[in-house]
């Protein structure tokens, strides 16, 4: 295993962790009981990454195949749910956006070496990054929070960090630059919109 | 590309557009930002054939391999998001019904092609035609509004369409009468039921 | 057919009333027309195992190719919706506790055949077990009754039962008598769990 590598497999880890511990905590102040904490957190965590492997046909599911991921959100899930107190959702924020800015780079690195066209490699991206939140809501009997028209850019960023992924590939930069700086991009827009509280103009 | 390839793509775009008027429509009067009703309108206008592929397992899932679905989708869940003011539901009633009927026929067709049984054949064309909506509901976290005793005959209309269809493939009429004859009862049924209010009986 | 092939059919088919049932009364409950308590329904007692077939990339998905199943589950629920008056929960438990366990140990057994480390084996089991009942809930846009603190044990059990049937083949027990041990502890421990009210522990 050489460096990045590494790095690759903190930034999963991280990512699943931030994941795990809001759908963690959703569930706990929807007064479930553990076992709704464990399947919000598993579902939060891999949720983008199922959707985005069903709809591209990769079998099997990734979380199937690296049990690590399991014992780690299932871990963390317990932890949070029952220890963790007062954490704010500050805290959260940062390695959310990690998360955010991570799994959307993969999901549209999977999407591209699929050929399918560019805006699909966009969507896919974005699919990937938000959909374990917008399936962790649902559970939780609430309209995604990634939907309200008070929620700082999130999906957007994603949008947009995927799109210059996209170009800096197709400029030949070499895949791993490209995903780096998509990744931060994204990172970096997010925490952006947390700090200056940016939303989309609605009607 | 000759007249009927030319008929069917119309239908398609009209039935994909009518899906998200009414996905950006439902998002906004659930106050939703335009990541709501982008959202919203995809999984209205694909979700039913996205169960379709991901259930026959056709992979990959149709709207990745054509961009211009996700373009109109994306243009179209706009412009209704911040422009269309007072659309009135009637207005949409027609090329919805249109999109039961196509879509219903289209999943069916797929089915039949993958020699199941007739159940199962006419299941698959109700589910294509009628999944998208209740996807769209449970996203804004209402009841499916399909299921509701106060709304028309619309599933109802999908399923005796597809067997129509199914009949008439057995009967050995060419699959192309076949398809235009259900979707055609299907959108009359269903333009029927809401002009003279027809629903189910319930206990 | 020999005797234990019958057994496993009167099983499934046990298991898919129960979840039938249970879908079609729901749905009454939260006054949805027919067309609702035959989707909830489907949605039940196939949702699980549904699931599994997606994450598991089995194809064509097993309600595909028997449709007796089909036939039962829209027999069951019309009967339940229009007919069925005051039945009560209770009497439902034992049939659904049948199920919870023969599900949970059809998934672990499927999981099992491809290779998948044991965790993810338990998890697929429980995860075929109980998302049934967890997209019911979801489409009657309420919280999963599976994760609400006063449920008693219900996931747990199925957790338990695919470990006991996990740890009984790898000590070379033969996988029938192990399915038979899994399936009977599920059973066993939700009826117990139910009698003697018990729930998890929560902050």
């Amino acid at each position: 295993m050489n460096d990045v590598t590494g790095l690759v497999i903190l930034l999963t880890y991280l990512a699943v962790s931030a994941s795990a511990i809001s759908g963690a905590l959703e569930a706990r102040k929807h007064d479930m009981d553990i076992v709704g904490a464990l399947t919000v957190a598993f579902v939060t965590a891999f949720g983008g990454g199922t959707m985005r492997d069903l709809l591209l046909g990769r079998i099997p599911i990734f979380w199937l195949v690296d049990q690590w991921l399991s014992i780690a959100t299932f871990g963390i899930a317990v932890v949070t749910f029952y220890i963790l107190d007062g954490v704010s959702d500050r805290l959260l924020v940062i390695p959310d956006a990690l998360g955010l800015g991570f799994f959307s780079i993969l999901g549209a690195t999977y999407a591209m070496q699929m050929d399918l066209s560019l805006l699909i490699i966009a969507l896919m991206g974005v699919v990937t990054g938000v959909f374990g939140g917008i399936l962790r809501d649902v559970l939780c009997n609430t309209i995604p929070s990634v939907f309200k028209r008070n929620t700082e850019l999130y999906a957007t960023c994603a949008f947009i960090g995927t799109w210059i992924f996209i170009f800096l590939v197709k400029l030949n930069v070499g895949i791993s630059i490209a995903s780096w700086a998509g990744t931060l991009v994204i990172f970096a827009l997010r925490l952006f919109a947390v700090r200056f509280k940016l939303t989309l103009p609605f009607p």
